[in-house]
């Protein structure tokens, strides 16, 4: 695979190459949509599918996959795409960005999944004058909800043009981070009580995982904001007005995962801080118990050394008492020793004293 | 409720939908008031309202909570407030912000409370030409100053137009962040009397939940100086020169809490160096007990033990004062162990030593 | 007191309330001085103090004390100060900041003094026609030097408009942060001095005292540099060019003043982490005491041990030379392992190894 | 060297001086293009090859290291090139930077290689009106791409101007940081497996070294980043809007790169936030093992000690189980020790239960 | 001295007050030059220097020591240099800066030492219409390239107008800081290396002080490029466009300076990093050695305490091979011990292990 990218690097820019391993749809999924009525087709061509909906009304076409070239070929040659936007859809590094060329406007986002880890899908949307164009990397996306109300004309979505269709998949990815922050949100949670209580290496990787992310979500939540601005802004003659009032909503929401993103990140950072400091309280606890045997025992081996002395003339070792006055001896300095200990706080274990 | 959340996320944008568990108000209090009176009154519907007082002054409508969505509709429907102002009003996370429509001001701030942990309040602001209507999450709030100002009609408010109602609002929240500072301060510097003298686990779990609270209340003030910021600069024509003078002193207050908020961050960031020393001079501790104890009673143990061989020609064994001879040694060893211990300051405990 | 500011919290904006326990001064300290000469004087109300000075030069007049709210009222009713600018001047968490009202211009700085503890007053400074009031929490500033340069009409001061004595009052005011910058200094000095050999919890305590007393004098003279750039850049018509070629000099040495806080809270921030390796050498030192003296008897008591028991068939008992040749066993050990040790450098105590 | 490089210094501005141990190439490697042909030829000086090609397409003359000052003078006779320029192309320590000069456009940029360690080398680029010249350090680039489209006339390269050429260059040295992240991105994995495995002093050194090179990196691209932008907004009159629009291409890659290298960044950091975690979890480990074995055995020597004490009167030693009971004894203390550790998860060593 | 300082500090701005210790210097040194000829003097007053060289080229004139204020003084009178500027002359604690006066510019910077310590001296430059005056702490500085380039004519430099000399003494210092960044490399490097070797206070105390050193560079090196960007944009309509272009060549160098300063910076944070884990590594490594010491003996002492003891029936005791036996025995457990620490590779000591 880095072979492959390799070469794909070193081809003249603008050169069309699927990624290794890339999905290869076989048809183009087609929504052709009016303010009376909506009508959903699957073509094998980009031209079948232009000829059937281009002209009648608002056409929204999705391409489920990267490994069909000529899908890709395609657009540039029926709708004068331009070959460096082709190119960015199928390297799938690109940070979110806002390109505008002199037919359409290219819009990159991220779409995340995360179940364990955070998977990510590069989405493209292409803006021309009736025509939408999605690239995702496979099937499965956030944009069902969009489909769901082109095809009962819930809101006002049907009777807008093509420009608000490129608002509302723009809203449906953005507000498809807010239930994900959530699970990180619980992650954290789950993670902070873990670490108080169990601070194995198993939690230091889970954490630093955790961080590696956040460091993700963040890298594609910066530069969507300053998308999503260059587009409220207006800089972009394409954007009517009226929508531009609805992507300064988006924009406030890309903003409000920007900030609940950093939030997490200090969080995780503070786990990090946890951890050391249950570390250094398990050694706490580890020393506390050898300080407490030691202190108890080391004295009283002494005494039981000193009475195994052969010395001729050691008178203790006559008396009547003697034996038992010695366990006296000990069992006194372990009772003062305990109450010393139990004083300090040192007792207990790891319970509620460390 | 993430469900109900989802679902939500899921509909047009500007559709209305309450949040699961929302308190559902019956009544919209109103006050009217103009240069010479104030009257007050509760009205079950919107349009009531509008119909006693909308025209004989300025007129100022609030729900207490966001469950009745006839209140809010009905906002859209008499008074041409915009559906995306309404669908913010219901989402809880807003950050603060200023929204300039095309026939109102819509503002969101942030109301706190601290007892024990932090707790807050969603405010919404709408600004039309001689009505405020101001929508929070449940009853109670810092706004009574306001109210009572205007019942008593101290001050110039009520011979002002709505426009240094908002400011008076806007006032009254952010003034409402100083006694709460005041008592974060407090709580921070107990905690740090707490860090220094027991370093335990639940001080770790309380500095760690202040630093969150923290961090939620930097996420409220940063916007809401920059909303501050964006009414006195005069983006928005609806607020006359003489208001954004006074707008401009909540500003400045704005900024001062802003300021403190970060200064208890960074006090709280070092509450952690200060627990992560306590830790280490406990661990200090511990080890100087059990190193005193080993360190004078392992060479005493040894010299038992020479003793305790069996050897046939061991001349000390037959002394006359060997055995007393044997205690002046050990009695000497100790002596000086503990003189050693004591000028390197070991001794003493953990009372200044540490 | 709390109460007493949450009371004066939710007055209208521009209600004057003393704060609790303010000093209440007697007399209003006035300076008159032309080119040719100056005299002062004491009165008990404003109204008295312009009788006698306005109109005939430029008229200083200084309160000390925010207790006699009947000084701050004249203010407003004498020279049309407006009521947020005295409210300000009441409530002493004011940011340094320069505001300009119709009639005059408002500036809030801030005092320090440095003895142990870093203690602040703050001074309000208004500046109208040919009248400057300066209004300060209690006796004593650093203002001095102005004073005597007005009384001996050294410097230029003398022959300028009113706006110099301003920038005069502004120069003192950042001058006297030099020399609270040097003791600060040397007190970072003594601490690390300190921190090196002595990583006691005092210290600890001391080193965090001082990062909340710089973070203090960092949140005086950040504002500080920007209110003096906005006098500087003439955003005030009230400066003429030439006074603002000096205000320039006043911003250069604030520039300077937040530069050395800046290098001193990190210096600061240095202190912690020679603290916490102080400990860690600490621990060190006391880990190899207890090493060095285990490692050394552990094996001997174990020699002892051996001969200690009680089998029938133990050769070693009955030769001639067993007891002392077990000496000489042992001594070998001991010599081995110091020699091990000091090659290790463990031997030296605290002194130097560690 | 230092000396040289002293030496260097102190020479007038624009003086050309080689540093020590520079490459000295023999030939200058030209290529000439137009849409329809490629010739390649190798020269012996500069003369030379602008005889043979200058003036009949576009011109691109490569200079294989800095040893040969006859070169660079050459440059600044024949073509005018700013003695400035040139002095920058012999210091090897520039930042990225784009400099216009009245006759033509100076780049710098840096090339990398990851062997272990990173290693650079610094390219200049000199856009006159259609010659483009490039030095180097030494033999060998990432550079071959282009020249085989060049070759091969893929692309739109030969049929555009001499600017194309300069993307060309840049977009090839800015794609070269793709293979080198992925290596660095392997290095940083393989490396935090085996921080987590073996916390030793070679990888602390290994973490070490890592962060500096990505230091390096970041002071490459940081100001890479800002030279391509300078480009892309068109501040230099050289530049058409067409190949503007491919400069924004690299200017995205560029900030990939960057967006990357400062994700490792903080990935190394947190690399050294495992390693001390590491070491910690080892030393813990260390401790159990001695905490349990002190802890078992401690307590049963003082049980043979009670025995080996000479009293008289000790009764249990007459009995005649009295040895197997206190076997019984030390057999029960020491299950109950360990099904104690047990429960603690102490036991299982370093293995899991760190 | 802090007297002398404060004293100076209440007298009216622009007194000037040499500080305390400062040099004393007898003479001016003077070179006038042309593009034919360049000639040396020293003149013991200001007037004497103008009369000879002022008119007849451009004049430099050198001042080694702040000690005599004939001179400044004489600067003002004779040269209208302005009050301010002379006393931040003489402040030796100025960040560097460009200020534009009306007959002159005034430019501070400084320059430094490295021997084992960073040690400063401050740099004042004036630009009249043909006169330039610098100003310097003592004897010595590096600017002696600068004189030799006017006493050989070599460069352009005797060619050009006083602006160019400006240029060429601020090249001069901002080249000298190259030679001292990269002792600071070297000495980086050493200092990493010993901190791996030997973690003992004093390499503390010298991390603390490069510490020290590079903020003290840093706070040199920002304003330093801040003051030559402003005379690059040309904000002061002295400098011709040419020297700008030479003036962006010395921005170029300062940006690199600071480059290199950051990144030492956090190289220098890294040390502490690596001081850290040192002291840690050794701590682990004194608690192995008693771990092993104590692990491997105090089971063979309880082996030896049970043979110990005087129970009747020990049926071992009275067995022939009883005493070689137990020798097998603890033989086998030390083997077994070693086998199994040096599979944890505990052992080896401190050399590759820790």
């Amino acid at each position: 695979m880095p072979d492959a990218k390799k070469a794909s690097r070193n081809l003249p820019p603008g050169t069309l190459h699927a990624p290794a391993g890339a999905v290869r749809p076989e048809n183009i999924q087609a929504i052709l949509y009016t303010s009376e009525r909506c009508q959903e087709g699957e073509f094998a061509s980009l031209a079948k599918a232009l000829d059937w909906g281009k002209g009648k009304g608002v056409l929204w076409l999705n391409i489920n996959g990267l490994g069909n070239l000529d899908f890709l070929q395609a657009l540039n040659r029926e709708l004068k795409f331009h070959p460096l936007a082709l190119e960015d859809t199928l390297h799938t590094t690109q940070r979110p960005k806002v390109d505008l060329y002199q037919d359409h406007l290219y819009v990159v986002v991220r779409m995340f999944e995360f179940q364990q880890r955070l998977s990510r899908e590069q989405l493209s949307i292409f803006l021309a004058d009736d025509v939408v164009v999605t690239v995702q990397e496979r099937v499965g996306d956030c944009l069902e909800s969009v489909r769901n109300r082109l095809r009962e004309g819930s809101g006002q979505i049907r009777s807008q043009p093509a420009e608000y269709l490129l608002y509302g998949l723009l809203d449906a990815v953005v507000d498809s981070y807010f239930p994900l922050l959530e699970q990180i949100g619980e992650h954290i949670e789950a993670l902070q009580e873990r670490t108080l209580v169990d601070a194995s290496k198993q939690t230091l990787s889970h954490i630093h995982t955790l961080r590696r992310d956040l460091l993700e979500l963040r890298r594609a939540t910066w530069p969507l904001r300053d998308a999503l601005d260059s587009l409220v802004r207006g800089d972009h003659s394409r954007i009517s007005a009226q929508t531009q009032l609805y992507l300064r909503d988006a924009y406030d929401h890309a903003i409000q995962v920007l900030d609940m993103t950093e939030t997490y990140r200090e969080l995780a950072g503070n786990l990090m801080d946890i951890y050391l400091s249950s570390l250094s309280n398990r050694m706490n606890e580890v020393m506390k118990v050898l300080t407490v045997i030691s202190t108890i025992f080391i004295p009283l081996t002494f005494v039981a050394g000193i009475y195994g002395m052969n010395f001729e003339h050691m008178p203790e070792l006559h008396w009547r008492w003697g034996y038992a006055g010695v366990w006296g001896v000990m069992l006194l300095v372990t009772v003062g020793m305990i109450s010393y200990f139990r004083r300090k706080g040192w007792l207990g274990g790891g319970g509620k004293g460390a």
